[in-house]
């Protein structure tokens, strides 16, 4: 197999550049490790005049993705349009009807139509790869579906949306309030044109639907995702968590319990020492665990020209080199519809209450965890200068159920002002 | 393709006995991935009657490796056997002959003969796969050949000896003399049958030279690698560099600098905050670095029945899915001979030495490093209860020549005790 692999490429940001520019600055070096040349045929993007910064002199151009991906010189389309709708979806169907192979980054597309698509894939003898849809330049996808694969996973972790992280991390080392560092994530172009689709933690819940899914042999849910965003944390939960050992994280679990597939994606707090906790910035940490592997953890940028290229890339090689491997690891009909189960996984969680500052209030509110079956591990009450005293909690180990009685009965005590604030606690 | 893939396993040691065991409970799960069976035809190992706590009665019995690797049913050699000569040599060499693909977790036999393997593989159209030589079930191999296979790699770190690891850290928290955790680390069978090949950093070593061919795309070259095992690290010098910000590790480093490829294996200090300054226990990790994707950073267990077997499956089901991949990540007639630089890129270093109490001293030190071109940023003399004042110096970024000529002048200055103890700082 000495022939060129030739690539559509539909979408020029930065990615789809970085991609180019890879290409030709690497040829031979790509050739060497391939074993066949990795070519161009033609590319796709909404504007054509635009500069930018690589030749695309030598490339056939097309204006509509789905005349790309139907090129008779094409062998493989590589989807950078974006979007779970419109012109990607249409032009990855035609590209497998078609009869070519795919490379995506597209995260949306893959958590909302996956399984439609890998069906569809797998009956015309296609693959659909999408390395560069997960935590950048990460190889995680590579490394559960083909370096774990003499595992029976039992967790999938991970801090994958580096905008929350970079927001999170920050408001604690500059002592700026969420919205403060919203607007500087904002002005730094590190938002996404809906900006719900990071910090309401979708962006994020789209990569670990498609970690779950090859990690247990599932279809892709993402409607089964339970998903919180980071917009209700104050920069005094950061402060506090801190001063509790912690650090606040907007992470992702997936794991298969009794009840069913448990994935949730909500701001979670972990050991300020443990990987997950000091990691910094717009990075990522994906954690994988199985039942012969222990534990692996995989840390690197989540985003950005060079790594999301170098995942679309890695795809690339797959296929130049001839390795097949259906979308999701194993044949799409033999993935499980998994039973989705709320997080029952009993937890510590960090309570935080503004309590009123009169005798008893904070005998009520023990109270009212004592009879609502939990446990405290730590309390701490702050100094005040306001009406109200900040108190934190750390409980032991607490069901959901136990924890929802308790949340419910608070405010109806008379001595807490709004409604307490519950995070999660990873000890991992 | 969906007739078994069936192997035949030399070594039944604790990884031999890890395969077979995933082979019989996963049969199934095994399956479906790969897309056919993967069953075991054969197993070889020195003692026939022992006990491993798994039912070998299905499988051929065959005393001599060699005449494993040549039976008809056996497709995939898997060399658990261990050693750089002898019978894994002679088997491996069989199995290629008698047109086998091999899987292997020996490091020694691939630093020492893997570009003639390599070669003598692909000249009969077979591969040889090593994930479980390096870093046990961190999957980094593939990760480099594969996952980042769109980038020049620029440099690999690694903390790659979980014995080693396991000293340093344990003689930290406990306290203790580097003889006292060695004879901990020997009873509880950590260390090698010649311990050199632990603390030495030979087997460490080996996996660098591994990972810097299939980085740089050069042969294989063990004897280039720059080596110093832990054994002269003193309790002393484990605690003074907590003290001043930073943990001991045996670290790897392979570089392609201007001046050819540089590769050492040698005790660094590195910031106690860092991913690799937080490295505890056995725990191995990789540090890979390229021009497009930065730094990607693999944590996890370097050693153990799971973790290694894992690794060995990995192989196994690339084989089983036909993915086939030249053994060094391209073909091994375009590996290039590598000019081996030594390690002379300027860094930081730490200094130890013990100052004769008398005025003057350290003055005279300081005009012996000043003149030898090394500058200092940070200094500590200790209190002492001896004749001899512990000094401790970090340096600016010092090029070999001039810390050579630094450590020359000392000892004749008559200040200081003994030989000045230097070591490395990566700043990572």
């Amino acid at each position: 197999m000495t022939d060129p692999l030739r690539l559509g490429i539909a979408g020029l940001g930065t990615v789809g550049t970085g991609v180019v520019r890879i290409i030709r600055q690497k040829a031979k070096l790509l050739e060497a490790r391939a074993g066949r040349p990795v070519t161009i045929s033609a590319v796709s993007a909404r504007s054509k005049g635009k500069d930018r910064g690589v030749s695309l002199g030598d490339y056939a151009w097309e204006d509509d993705p789905v005349a790309l991906a139907q090129r008779d010189d094409v062998d493989v389309f590589v989807e950078l349009v974006g979007g779970d709708e419109g012109p990607a979806k249409d032009a990855v169907e035609a590209a497998i009807a078609a009869g070519k192979d795919v490379v995506t980054a597209n995260k949306a597309l893959l958590a909302h139509h996956g399984h439609a698509l890998a069906l569809a894939a797998e009956e015309a003898g296609r693959v659909i790869r999408f390395e560069a849809a997960v935590a950048g330049g990460i190889p995680v996808v590579k490394a559960l579906t083909e370096g774990l694969a003499g595992n029976d996973m039992t967790r999938v972790m991970g801090v994958m949306n580096g905008t929350c992280n970079y927001i999170l991390t920050r408001m604690q080392s500059a002592g700026l309030a969420y919205d403060e560092v919203f607007q500087e994530a904002s002005d730094l172009g590190y938002l996404e044109a809906d900006p719900q689709l990071d910090v309401g933690g979708i962006d994020a819940a789209h990569k670990l639907a498609l970690l779950a899914s090859i990690a247990f042999g599932t279809q892709v849910d993402f409607g089964a995702v339970e998903m919180e965003g980071i917009g209700a944390i104050t920069i005094e939960d950061i402060h506090h968590a801190a001063d509790m050992g912690y650090r606040i994280k907007l992470l992702g679990v997936a794991q298969m319990t009794g009840r069913g597939l448990e994935q949730r994606m909500t701001p979670c707090l972990v050991p300020s020492g443990s990987p997950l906790g000091t990691l910094e910035g717009g990075t990522n940490m994906v954690v994988l665990e199985g039942d012969n592997v222990e534990q692996v953890v995989l840390r690197g940028p989540g985003a950005g020209m060079g790594p999301t290229a170098s995942a679309v890339m890695s795809d690339v090689m797959d296929i130049a080199r001839g390795f097949r491997l259906p979308t999701f690891g194993q044949p799409a009909t033999t993935l499980e519809r998994a039973q989705p189960a709320a997080a029952g996984t009993p937890a510590p969680y960090y309570l935080r209450m503004s309590l009123v500052d009169k005798p008893g209030a904070l005998a009520k509110v023990a109270t009212a965890l004592g009879e609502a079956g939990i446990s405290i591990d730590r309390m701490r009450q702050y100094d005040h200068a306001g009406p109200d005293a900040p108190v934190l909690i750390v409980t032991h180990k607490t069901g959901r159920a136990e924890l929802a009685r308790a949340l419910d009965a608070i405010p109806g005590l008379g001595v807490v002002t709004g409604d307490p604030i519950a995070l999660r606690i990873e000890n991992i």
